[in-house]
């Protein structure tokens, strides 16, 4: 049997999570990662060295590494002092490889060699563009660290998301689309780490036109002020129109609920766990109810490359790429 | 047969080349490296995260390294803009690993296993400390920056050359060079990268005990308001008196007489050809003379990354790594 390709969309903390476990099993990963952070150290490197932005790329890669823990440890470290202040080594690493290369994705294919990565990380487009949401009420918000930190976009209502300049998908990344079994959409922030992969030329067609079987992992919680009121239904019709077709044929849905002291800290931050409120809605998807909570998070404490462990309400690695592998072995035959 | 010993003693470009050939032959090769640099990247790092000088190690590590060409460029790829300007890749990776193992010499094996290094690169101290340079007049020169760019040290005349503060050699710096079949020290900046090592407690004690051969590899040409009145037997004169003993037993002397208008455009900045002046003088070392100068060296332009050849007067790393072969061969049996 030939091995399944899986390609997963997203960016940032959610992929790393996904990717984490997929890696796990005998099958040909494609990553395919967001391009318009513009936020922390990702955007001080864009804005001075013109470089495009590694952050999500290096989630990705350090997700994929099969390296020893300390070259992931070193990709994460995150200087903080002095003019490196702020800068995470990794992101150096990826923009010092860009300039000797001219190209970000050749650095990311030499990044992916030094590192031992399973698979192959896949920058969405090689084109330099932001994100720009423009509001109802014709207020832009420029840059997806500013959208990031806006939370009057639900209340307001959204007229328009956008890519500037516009941005062609990476020829690598409709390819693999295509050739595709399963294509998994999320877990991630929808409007930062999602969405702007759909709003790349090439990339919504893609997977309307791929025979792949398409998944999205739902968030677990909802995003304060952006997708506070949005049910599970609301994510498949959003995540749909951008795709221009109802694509979606799998939802993979956590039915394990945190600890109610967890539950109490998020809504604390106005972010509250994702329901399903219709619950006799005729739907084109198949929901999978299922328990993919993770229990205790291990997090890079950035600060000091220490590993930390806190509660947090996340996908469990594991669980959630066995659910995949479910469905990867039941439903997808070419 | 055991693989023969070889410990090489400097740093800076001199090293640089002189391991580039040498890792040629199945030897066990030992670089102890200069640690007081505190000029330049290499200068700023030490200052803003209050890390160990990496830029001599660096170099070192570049030479010795078997990995790709790729990954060696990218060592030596020096940022042109922004926050990081003037900062060198592999300083920074130096500086990160030393900061996530909270000791500079545990990263640099880390750094070792990544680029592949053959033979260790051995810090000559653990310690944290500065070259000082007193001259006859009192004035006292700070830093080993400032020594460099210093032209009145010959005229004035040295008082006393010294750290502060005071620092220990590396045990496995003594370690190797008691082990060790040939000692080869140079070529390379005198006050600057050759001396301080003998500054440091325990190295100068460790070269005067060990068993090995002892070879001086003089430099080709005298540095302007330092150095620029030694001919070879004053050279050695100092060298021997820094290690406390007439410990040298072979200098190796090149006798290939660059172009004359390479020779002139040194002249013009008060570079000189280093000569035997002294014919008829019995002398404790034997000096080989012979043909040890590059034709063309092939630098890297760190602005760029790019490979540039340009006209210099340095050694041949080929030809000096096969006269040591030669002194190895024909002197050193256990």
């Amino acid at each position: 049997m030939t091995r399944k390709k899986i390609v997963t969309i997203g960016g940032g903390t959610g992929s790393f999570t996904l990717l984490g476990g997929l890696k796990k099993y005998p099958v040909d990963i494609s990553a395919i990662v967001s391009m318009m952070d513009d936020g922390g150290s990702t955007g001080i490197l864009r804005d001075e060295l013109g470089v495009l932005p590694p952050g999500d790329v290096r989630q990705c890669l350090v997700a994929l590494s099969d390296s020893s823990e300390m070259l992931r440890k070193l990709m994460n470290y995150r200087f903080d002092k002095g003019g490196l202040k702020g800068h995470n080594f990794g992101n150096i690493f990826l923009s010092a490889l860009e300039k000797i290369n001219g190209n970000f994705s050749k650095g990311v294919e030499q990044a992916s060699q030094i590192l031992n990565v399973k698979g192959e990380v896949i920058p969405v487009t090689d084109d330099d563009t932001n994100l720009f949401l423009q509001l109802q009420n014709g207020k832009l918000i420029k840059g997806e660290n500013e959208i990031n930190h806006n939370f009057e976009i639900e209340k307001i209502g959204i007229k328009k998301i956008y890519l500037n300049p516009r941005a062609k998908a990476s020829k690598k990344a409709v390819q693999r689309i295509l050739e595709a079994d399963l294509i998994v959409i999320g877990p991630g922030n929808y409007y930062c780490s999602i969405v702007p992969n759909f709003l790349v030329k090439g990339i919504s067609e893609a997977v309307a036109r791929s025979k792949a079987k398409v998944v999205f992992n739902c968030n677990l919680v909802n995003k304060r002020g952006q997708t506070e009121k949005f049910d599970l239904d609301e994510y498949l019709k959003s995540i749909n129109k951008f795709i221009g077709k109802d694509r979606i044929d799998f939802v993979v849905f956590n039915t394990k609920k945190p600890s109610q002291d967890l539950i109490k800290k998020y809504a604390n931050k106005g972010e509250h766990l994702i329901e399903i409120k219709k619950n006799n809605l005729k739907r084109k998807y198949k929901i999978i109810r299922t328990n993919v909570l993770g229990k205790k998070e291990i997090e890079y404490n950035l600060a000091d490359a220490l590993l930390e462990e806190r509660s947090l309400i996340r996908h469990d690695s594991e669980k959630l790429a066995k659910v995949l592998m479910k469905i990867v072995e039941q439903y997808c035959f070419r």
